[in-house]
């Protein structure tokens, strides 16, 4: 069994054996600019990891690993010229580094290379297969974002659609990375679907984590502004959950502030902070991971393999769904 | 044989019966906005097409040519954000109608449909060859929309790149949409090749004759504006050729007009084309398209199957080459 530093190691040398073409470089460079801002290659990894439950010849899952981060970056990409982002991993965002039209391009190229390479894995029988999981999944991620925008200008969203968006958004790319490590190494459908549903509420609860994090996370180690999300007027599970349980007064106050460009942006943060803390709702919401968290890993427990042969894996979420960072 | 309007109806019923989901419409609506423009619909014509000079059962072909054309809307989506063009077959292009998020979202999710269709087609085994063409096809297209923005701000642009960019941008495309109709019906891979060879050395001649057309066509039957090339001094073939082989007293007052903007339009296009006409640049370019059409044909002759089978493909590419609107 190989740790994640080995898994992580496989995945740069199959990126550097594998380069995008020289020319036309317009086109290529913000590609290569994107896959090395420092990702931390998770998804790839856990293409690996889904393969390695079943079968140690890891190898011939990289191409559909590598394909995975592609699709990825491919998402980020148009995602920051959506979100209007001039930042991404604390360095210029493609379309701020070029301009708008080379991130579409290099981003459409990014989506093609994706399928390039997924299209490559050695077994063509299960190739289909492959391309179905990723069409499916694919479509979804573009559903989520589209929720996620829509949600922008929604006056109010429930919870559950809000659960639903980032399980598209997100979560579902989590869970189909294992369900395709799985299937390349050839095992039951039973035991994909379990990997995809364990990868699937774990992305869920990293989300949720996520919205506690932005608010909540120490300042020190979280790589962003703690309170942005607050200072964004995100419509997070923090601002649903409060909008749900708290009194008449405090939902009014908190969507006072939402509605207010901050002259302060300090004293909002620690006003909507207080809404919060006195309606209990970093534990609602901690309570809310919890169960995703508990769900997601029956289903990791689900999978007939011996124990040794997961604890890669169990280990890599279990860290991530830790992260105080 | 079905004759063109025949398999136009096909893909029609097609479209019809495999619409895409209801929600969210903000993602979805947009994707059937451009698919009903009335475009002409040659390129999935064109997958039934090749798939028919081999085998009848042309429905089989269908999920493949619906996947063509959702390509070719994509890439329409995309480009028309670049370009910043308002309008789309006289009507409001996507980004104008909605906005640039959408087009770009909308436009990665037709993309992913493409593939969809294409994953469907009836015989598993065939699908991974008929994604290599796809992605081969999908990466050229980007590269030529990369070349073709290259161009803009280049100062020379020799004959070679422009014939390059022109077959990557659109022709290849025409030429992969009969190989893959050809591939679906189980041909050689001798017969696709021929196939493949008269679609892109037809697409270079049909591009050459846009050229043409947008400079000479007849005002009462040319779509657009004629001299709509000129006024955006476009470096087509006409200008490239003016460049190659008129004197230079000619090739500076065409510099000079191209780095006008015209305060009277029919003034620079008239003076423009006066100095195409004195240098006899359009029958050279016309030259040059018959060079491409010839050469086109010599593929299609090649294709061993009886001439009957040929004629609907063959007398639709030439009315698109004797077009002169």
């Amino acid at each position: 069994m190989r740790d994640l530093p080995q898994l992580l190691d496989l995945i740069a040398s199959f990126s550097k054996e594998n380069p995008f073409p020289a020319s036309p470089s317009e086109l290529y460079l913000p590609c290569d600019y994107i896959l090395t801002l420092g990702g931390k290659r998770l998804r790839p990894a856990l293409v690996l990891m889904g393969h390695e439950l079943f079968k140690d010849n890891v190898e011939s899952a990289l191409p559909v690993a590598w394909a995975v981060e592609l699709f990825h970056n491919f998402s980020l990409m148009h995602d920051d010229i959506m979100d209007a982002a001039p930042l991404r991993r604390g360095q210029a965002t493609v379309h701020h580094k070029w301009n708008t039209t080379t991130a579409i391009l290099s981003g459409d190229v990014l989506l093609i290379f994706a399928y390039r390479f997924l299209a490559q894995f050695e077994v063509a029988s299960t190739v289909p297969q492959l391309i179905q999981i990723f069409n499916r999944v694919a479509t979804e991620v573009c559903e989520g974002q589209q929720f996620d925008l829509n949600f922008e200008t929604q006056a109010t969203v429930s919870i559950p659609a809000y659960l639903k968006m980032i399980e598209l958004k997100t979560a579902v790319l989590l869970g189909a990375a294992l369900e395709m490590g799985a299937v390349c190494a050839n095992a039951s459908i039973e035991e994909a679907q379990h990997l995809y549903e364990f990868g699937r509420l774990a992305g869920v609860a990293f989300q949720i984590q996520d919205d506690l994090l932005d608010t909540y996370g120490d300042p020190a180690k979280f790589g962003k502004q703690v309170g942005g999300d607050i200072l964004q007027n995100k419509k997070t599970l923090l601002v649903l959950k409060t909008l749900e349980t708290a009194p008449e007064v405090d939902c009014n106050e908190l969507r006072a502030w939402m509605q207010t460009n901050a002259q302060n942006p300090e004293e909002k943060v620690a006003a909507v902070r207080a809404i919060f803390d006195r309606n209990g709702i970093p534990a609602l919401v901690a309570a809310e991971k919890e169960r995703f968290q508990k769900a997601a890993f029956q289903h990791l427990d689900a999978v007939q393999v011996p124990e040794a042969r997961k604890a890669v894996l169990r280990q890599t979420v279990a860290d991530l769904l830790e992260r105080d960072s």
